[in-house]
Order: C-alpha cells, then structure tokens, then sequence
C-alpha cells in the first residue's frame, strides 16, 4: 500500500490553540510513517490551496512542534474566504482538486468552523464526483463555541478562560476603589450571534453577590430601562457593577447597538465597539463614574491563559483526524463528545459534515438565567471543565514566551496560476 | 521599649501587586514581634483613616498572606482622595493625626504614588509639630512608573509584562490572517502624562519588522500625516501593521485625541477612547480593514501574568519599609535603587521625600527613537529586566486563580464622626 500524503490547512478567524491541533496533526502523521507520506499545508488556508502555495511541514522540528503547539495565531496563516457554492462557482472546487491531484493529496484536513464544515464537505463530494479519492476531515475550531458535532470547539475553553480570569481580576480592581472612583466596568467581548463567550464571564461569579453582575447576551434583545435598573440595583447592593458585554447585542428590532455600518468578506457587519455604547448610555441616565475595556483580538489571541482543556481538547481533534483519515473515514468532522461532567471525561468520534455544515450552535435557553442577565447551573456545569488547568507557554530569558514566528517556504507550482 | 503600631493604607489606582506589598507589610512586621505591635489598615486607603474605618490585620492568617500576595486590586480598598495642602485643609492633616493618637499609632506607611508622597511628607512634618511622634515611610506603587526617587514603581513591571505579551500575541493573530482579514490592529493602553507604558510594548520587536510597528506617545505631539504614512509603509513592509497608543496622546496644540467629541447611536457622547479615533483615523484614510482593544482595566488588575521582578521589588518595598521606620527612619520612601542592568541587581533605600514628591518621571528624550514611533536600545536596557520571570497565582479546581476577597471588619471607633 503507498503512503498517504496530507493537505492541512486553517480556516477563518485563529485561536490560542489552533497551532496545537496543527502540531498533533504533523505529530500523529510522524508516528505513522509506514501509512503517512508528506504533510503539507496551505499558505493562509484555502486560498494557498487554490494558489498553489503549500509549505512542507518536514522542514519543522520535533522543537519547532513544541513551539508551535505555544504559539497563538495561525503559523501557516489562515483567511477569512468562504468558497461559494457548488454552481456558483464550480472551478473553485475544481482547482482544489487539481491542486490536491498535482500534489498527490489523499487526504485532506481543514481546520475550522461551520463554513470550514461546509467546505470540507463539498470538496469531499467533488473529488468522488472527479474520480479523485481525497478524503476530506474537518477539525473544529472556533473562540464562538456554536459548531454542531462538537460538545465545544477547540479555542473556545481558553478564550472563555480569558474572559473569566479578567473579569474576576478587573471587578477587584473596580470594587477596592469604587468609593471614590469608577462604579460601573464594562468589557466587551466577542460573539457575533452567540453568546458563549460572554456566558464564560459568568463562571466568576460563584457566588450571587460576585461579578459580572450583568451579562448582556446578544440572544436576549437589549432593553435600556431594564438593563439600567439592573445595574442601578448592583451599585446599590454591591457599591459597583461589573458589565459583560457581547459585541452581537441588539435591540428587539435587530439593530446591533454598535452598528457601524461597514462590513467584511462574508458579508457581515463590522461591528464598532458596544462597550462605549453601553458605557456612555450609564454615564448619561445614572450619571456613574465607568470605565469600558474591549478585549478583542487580545482575548483571540491569549495564549498564556490557555486551559489545559482546551489544549487537550485541540490536540486530540488533530491527532484524531489523521487517525480517522488512515482508518478510511472521510466526510466527517473530528467531534469531541462529553462522556460525564464531573469529573469531565471526553472522546473524539467521526461526525458526518451533513450533521455539521452551517449549522450553529446558540446557547439553549436553559443555559440563561430568567432575567436574561447570567447563566444558570446547567450553564456552568457545561462551561466548568473547559476552563481548567493552565496550559502556559514557555518563556524566555527576556520574559517574553517563546512564539514561534516564521516565514516558511512554498513547494515549487505544478500548475499554472489561478483566477477565480 | 515599648512595641510600635503600624497603620498600612492604599493610596490610588490599584496594581497586579499593590496587596503583594500589603502582604510583605504585615509578614514584616510579624517577623518582629518585640517590635511590633498592631498593624492596621486604613479602609479605603486615606478615607478611612479619616473617617476611623480601620481593620485589624491580625485577623489575617498566613495563609491568607499568601493569597493576598497574589490578589489585584486592593484588599483593603484604595481611594482617588487627595488631601488639600496644609493652609487649606489643615483640618484634616489634624484628624489623621488625632485617629493615630486614638489608635496609639506610630509608623504609617502609605502605599502610593505621587501624591501620597507628598501627602506623607505633610503629614510626617504635622506630626513633628503636633508633638505626636509618627514616622511616616512611603511604599512606593504606580503603574505609570512616573514616581521620582526609585528606579521603577512597584506595579509597573507587571503591566509592562501584559502589554508587551499582549501585542505580541495579538500581533501574530493579525499576521496570521493580514492577506484577507485586518492589516492594522490599534492597542490603546494607559499613561495620560507618561508614556511608560506605551513603551513597554516595545519590548515585544526584537527585530525591526517585529510589531509594535508604530508606537504613539504621550510625549510624542500626534502628527496625522506622518502616522498615516507610517502604517502605510508598515503594511506594505510586513503585510499588516500593529499600533499602541498611549491614552494621553494628543496633538501640538494639547487637544487630546480621545477628546474626538463622536456620538454614538443614541447620540449621546462617546467616552474616552483613543484606540477606535486612531482606527477610524486608518480606515477613513488608508482604507485599511483594521481591529481595535481597549484593555483599561484589564492590564492594571492582569495578575495572572504578573512579573515575578515586579512582585519581588512589590514585597520588597513593603518590608523595607517596615525595617527603614523600625531603625529610625522618618519621612522617607523606600526607593528602588539599580546597581545593574545585566544581570540586574537592585536594593531597596530611603530617599527623602521631598525628592519624590510631586515630581512627575517622563520618559526619557533618549528612551525615545528619532522618528518617535518607537523605542532605544536605552529603554530596553533600562525595561527589560521589569519584565522578566512568571509570577502566577495559584488556581483552583474551577480553573480560576483563589484571589483573596473578604470583607474586613472595622474596629471600634475611639473618636466623633469626622466632616471635612
């Protein structure tokens, strides 16, 4: 039997730990040398595949592994660039083939989210339709948490441990000086239609009278008097208020409160800020001191927070997609499935894509409290295991960690351009 | 000889590692129990000294020390009150003096920066002719490193450290994604007047295509032109382009560039903010698709990634203080002297006040590049070793850090109500 050849590539926006799932993928194809030829990746994702632009992984150290398994962001790049569909844009499709024929792929590894899932299956299709046996896995990935198939995606349990550790640790800050100074605290994070990571906030709150004492879910339509009377309330029992803020919040008609106007590749709107928003709206009617924060891609990108969860949870998927590859799957997503709670225990099984493909996963209702402004007990049993254990880089002597950062070579073309 | 009481109190912003001097304050004086007597803390730093709020830390156990050593925030409280100079407020200089009285106390140690400096220097001069006999030792704390008479201000190392991991993490998020997605990414972080902080993040470009690519200073007047073309070049260099701006920065004229008077979507003022003007700046301008983080709070309280420097010189501070007042000292601050840069070697020694106070440490002109978007090798002689070594705390089984947070009892008043 010849050797497998393997194409991976990352998809969409990164995480703290998409570069592990990269590295156990490299790692699992080394320890099956006998099945596993060459393992390339595409130059910032798809759009290295269609281009031609593939790296060799072989030119990465067991070292540079490690590294790599520390490292934030994508190492190989990644894009935001969503194929249309099949009649729309068939060559599209066609050119991943003839790129996966060129290079003798057999197998290839997308590492993403819903349109990854998408995607993935799609091309999984084409090649049988081509005649081109490519088998097509998809490793999940995305900080949002709402890909179906997965109990959690890889990303989300460290971002969602980012949140919660400063969440905690900036309420202290506002609380020891809110006699004198600011009472109201802002952060906004990331979610665009599901709050998962806004809820992740609300594992610092153990107890009633903790922080955050808001949390504005972009699943519950924003309503002003109420939310002001909710804070009003907090700095009255608690001498300050802390405010989780989703970036996705709107109003019951569906205009976002941070809304821009702009948009980006997938045609989304690019969202402004809500923290200032929902900061100035305190400052005008209760006339409280505040302060906002908004993480952004510092939340995307904290590495040395990560949960050794998710970090786990990473590397299997990774690891798991080669093994399910050489075990004859294809068209499936690498899915983590919760065995129990407490104590958490977890396994990677084959999804089909059918089951995963633009679905998205919102928060059920029983995970948000009655008044729309926390998380339940059902919630927090869910979110509880994907924060634990801290998974910290290595650093150097100069106190930074030690990323690795590095321009990589691409393997000579085979075939000519390409143009959409 | 008869045993001192001490009376510990916060002064201002809080840092990742004010409670580590705290901590250091208390573990001192204990280590010398022939010595000491009390130690007491002010609640809410100043303000409850006037008002008699006091808390025995007594009730503190070991344990708790530890904890507290790597809690943000201020454990006891902190306040933003500064005292009037003696002719117009000499009242209350009187009533601290008389709460020391009441409560048989001799040392006072102010944790705090610019102003609690000279607040202690008033009061240790007061007390002289008072005839009451308190030494009064500043323990020095500031994350804008803005504080004469020490090498460094105790809180600063660590916020130094999160900038500067931070804008390497988001950094390479936004490289990873640049061919398709943001290609300039905007950190505001804090320093109205100094631009310490800003600085910091500079210690992440090791190389000069490293990020920060461009730096905004306070001490810097903002010129459009000459920054627009610098992101310009930036991008067209490294394919994206990484920001920090100091929240003080302004133009020739003193206009602060937060000051941008933009509504929002109520139309009420936005607050603050400098990062979203400068984002907005690029977009409008370069046409850049671009992202933007406010970390405020964030980085003051991020103890998670303190600086183990930082802390030392944090614990450091505080025992100094307790030993200087015990051997004599009065009217001092317990400054941070450098013997060395590489390896770093420092000491801890008293400096007279009324070098220290009021006095406001800018950044250096030679600390600054010639095209003042950057820093010298100066300034990364002179940072570098504050940010050096992990300090994390420990966590729970929750995957959350066991941040010490209580609510202290105070004793019972010896003294009327007090009104300013």
């Amino acid at each position: 039997m010849s050797r497998k050849n393997i194409l991976y590539a990352q998809s969409g926006g990164v995480t703290p730990v998409i570069n592990a799932s990269a590295a156990a993928v490299i790692e699992a194809a080394r320890a099956r040398p006998d099945e596993v030829g060459r393992v390339l990746a595409g130059r910032n994702g798809i759009l290295g595949v269609l281009q031609e632009e593939l790296i060799d992984t072989a030119e990465l150290s067991s070292q540079d592994l490690v590294a790599m398994t520390q490292t934030p962001g994508g190492v190989f790049g990644s894009c935001r660039y969503k194929l249309k569909g099949l009649e729309e844009n068939r060559r599209e499709y066609e050119r991943l083939i003839e790129v996966f024929r060129a290079h003798d792929i057999d197998i290839f590894l997308y590492n993403g989210g819903n349109d990854s899932a998408d995607t993935a299956l799609k091309v999984s299709q084409m090649s049988r339709e081509m005649g081109v046996a490519v088998q097509c896995i998809a490793v999940p990935k995305t900080i949002d948490n709402d890909l179906e198939g997965t109990d959690n995606s890889p990303g989300f349990g460290s971002v969602a441990k980012y949140v919660a550790v400063s969440t905690l640790e900036a309420s202290l800050d506002v609380k020891s000086m809110a006699s004198t100074s600011t009472k109201v605290f802002v952060l906004e994070v990331m979610g665009r239609h599901a709050g998962w990571i806004a809820a992740a906030a609300g594992l610092a709150q153990r107890q009633p009278s903790d922080p955050p004492h808001v949390i504005l879910f972009p699943e519950v339509a924003f309503d002003e008097a109420r939310f002001l009377a909710a804070v009003e309330q907090a700095v009255e029992q608690h001498g300050y208020c802390t405010v989780v803020v989703s970036e996705g919040l709107h109003t019951a008609d569906g205009k976002l409160l941070s809304d821009s106007g702009s948009t980006d590749a997938f045609g989304h709107a690019q969202l402004g800020g809500v923290a200032p928003v929902i900061a100035g709206l305190v400052k005008d009617r209760l006339g409280y001191k505040n302060h906002w924060a908004v993480s952004d891609y510092l939340q995307r990108s904290a590495r040395h927070i990560a949960s050794q969860t998710d970090l786990d949870h990473a590397r299997a998927v990774g690891k798991a997609a080669v093994e399910l590859a050489l075990d004859g799957h294809s068209g499936v997503l690498a899915g983590i499935q919760r065995e129990a709670d407490e104590p958490y225990r977890w396994t990677v099984r084959p999804v089909p894509l059918e089951q995963v493909a633009n679905h998205e996963k919102k928060i059920p209702a029983e995970f948000l409290r009655a008044d729309g402004y926390g998380i339940t007990e059902a919630c927090r049993t869910y979110l509880a295991p994907l924060i634990r254990g801290e998974a910290y880089p290595d650093y150097g002597a100069d106190g930074l960690p030690g990323f690795l950062s590095r321009e990589f070579a691409t393997l000579a073309r085979r075939l000519a351009n390409f143009t959409a």
